[in-house]
């Protein structure tokens, strides 16, 4: 048994180098990352993180290190099921999705990582153990590049491993968004595993429009053509657009996927860091298992290799770093296209705490 | 033209005279108030406020204040969608629910309440104008009361006027729930409009049971018997209890409420102070009527009054004070089974702000 003996919540603001931009959350000029360290009695610690794009940060903090501490100090630290389910009945009132939900999940992710090392393993062996090495993707925040750019961006992600491409669409004109696919594959070839991304700008028929122009361009998948609150709108991009549909990174809980899937998410893509945690992340990801469908991930990559290295259903790791990378002493290793699970115990994530002071909020 | 010129946010803990319970949300000691004052470059004023059940107010104020309030300085007052619009994707990474959507709740009545006072028109009549006489029940947080008890407390609310009751069911074992429901038809016959609430207790087997053993008692709704993100769900629980099914206090936006509708909630139950705001409330409303449904209500009764008295669908307003009524200079006249909607300006509640300060939480 390990006892809580304590719970420690930081919040911090990560600037970019340049300010980048999707289609509908505008201009990102940082990433604000709330940390939790979880302290057993033994003095042995776990450590999880959770980041939003600029906002909602405090709350995060204020409800992971005020409000949350004080009511797991004490508790044995290896019954994380019990914890969360406590945490999701206390926070309902309030707290059913946003940043109570992110608070939880850096909360869950700590316990977790507490866990495996404590158990002296890496969180992908102590979690099931199916393969280190997770075909992973390049993920750009490039709405704004030329296609020019777009190719210069992708020959940079070569030369660093990557061998799958993930672009953003939803300018104003869609011959834009054509034109961008289309020198893509120009450049690179039919067999570039390539994805577009929308983030949720446009209406049903739109994303169908869209999805019908793109068709011959063999995507791997769409992703968020639409808000995530509209199944029956993901049912009929996905008849009727005929690209498979990737939507997360605004569900939170395995009931929200639940929902989504049977409305015709075909790439569910839950983010370890906001979903509610390692807990709900595995759950969602056996949950497309039991569909059928593969599962991806948004956000977290160094985390999220650990658990899609458990999941035999894994697709597509995201790999896309906002800076923390380099506040993190051993990044993510990425090989000829496969992100590598390294073998140190927990999560295998850890921070550089004196230059994160460099950049508290 | 209304030019904003600051939003405030304060921070209230107010302490119940006793501990409340219900069957999910264990033991209530004290309701946190998140109020937001939007002043205008006139020194107009409009208030709203929203409100939690002892956690995640923190984080509530903390949005507001420090994040929301920069961010609407300046703006034109009146155009309500816009802001609404603005705030909703400007903090929807991380605030797509939970304190995030309270928060924005808080800021919507505000506006609205200064649209209605610069208009001098109540909000009522601002909204549409339907009655001001809202048909209104008392609902209590009595899940540990016995039945004589329960009896009790029914004399005291048709003593203050109420002429429909809810209770809540969810005990451990189920004759106790319909021994309870039993006495009252008994005490008070079968006209008495009665409801009953299970705060998501139930699987959706455990719902049909007790829905069942409930139908010779004339329920008028079988409030939240499960989880609120589970459509299916109520859409069995609807079919195979054959109880009309309440749902929405735990539901975010005018999207989580057509999910919620299409799958087989019949009265719809929005809340003022979460759901997003007056905007999304009165759209949930318009809503409901397009489906040809009635549409009810949760928390903020002095607020809602305003609301309801705007539908034509409207069915009862829940009253239901947790001691905000002791802050506020005119309380809610109940007559007769009816809430009635002041005429004053705005929403026409009034807080002493001088009594809040002894409870600053």
């Amino acid at each position: 048994m390990a006892r809580i003996e304590k719970v420690r919540a930081d919040h911090y603001l990560i600037p970019l180098p340049r300010v980048l931009e999707d289609s509908m959350h505008g201009a990102m000029a940082g990433f604000e990352v709330v940390t939790a360290r979880v302290i057993d009695a033994d003095g042995a610690e776990g450590v999880g993180y959770t980041f939003s794009c600029g906002v909602n940060g405090g709350a995060i903090a204020d409800i992971l290190g005020r409000e949350m501490a004080p009511r797991v100090k004490g508790r044995d630290a290896d019954l994380i099921e019990a914890i969360w389910k406590d945490m999701w009945w206390a926070f309902h009132y309030g707290g059913r999705g946003g940043p109570t939900v992110f608070a939880l999940s850096a909360l869950d992710m700590a316990l977790w990582d507490l866990k495996a090392k404590r158990a002296n393993m890496p969180l992908w062996r102590l979690l099931g153990g199916f393969d280190p090495n997770v075909p992973c993707y390049a993920g750009g925040i490039d709405l704004d590049l030329t296609a020019a750019e777009l190719i210069d961006q992708t020959h940079a992600n070569f030369a660093k491993g990557h061998r799958a491409i993930k672009m953003k669409v939803g300018r104003d004109r869609m011959s834009e968004d054509v034109a961008k696919v289309a020198a893509m594959r120009e450049a690179f070839g039919d067999d570039l595993p390539l994805m577009v991304d929308a983030n949720m700008k446009f209406t049903v028929d739109g994303a169908v429009r869209l999805a019908k122009a793109l068709q011959g361009f063999d995507l791997t998948w769409f992703e968020e053509p639409i808000p995530p609150d509209d199944p029956a709108g993901h049912a009929r991009i996905l008849r009727d657009g005929g690209i498979p549909i990737a939507s997360g990174e605004n569900l939170r809980t395995v009931w929200d996927f639940r929902t989504a899937i049977e409305g015709g998410v075909t790439f569910p893509e839950p983010d370890v860091t906001n979903c509610g945690g390692v807990t709900p992340f595995m759950k969602i990801a056996h949950l497309a298992e039991a569909f059928h469908l593969p599962v991806t991930s948004h956000g977290a990559h160094d985390i999220t290799v650990q658990l899609l290295a458990a999941c035999p259903n894994r697709s597509y790791l995201e790999a896309h770093g906002f800076g923390l990378e380099n506040f993190v002493e051993d990044p993510l290793e990425i090989r000829d296209g496969f992100a590598i699970a390294p073998e140190r115990p927990g999560h295998g994530v850890n921070f550089d705490w004196g230059k994160l002071e460099s950049v508290r909020a």
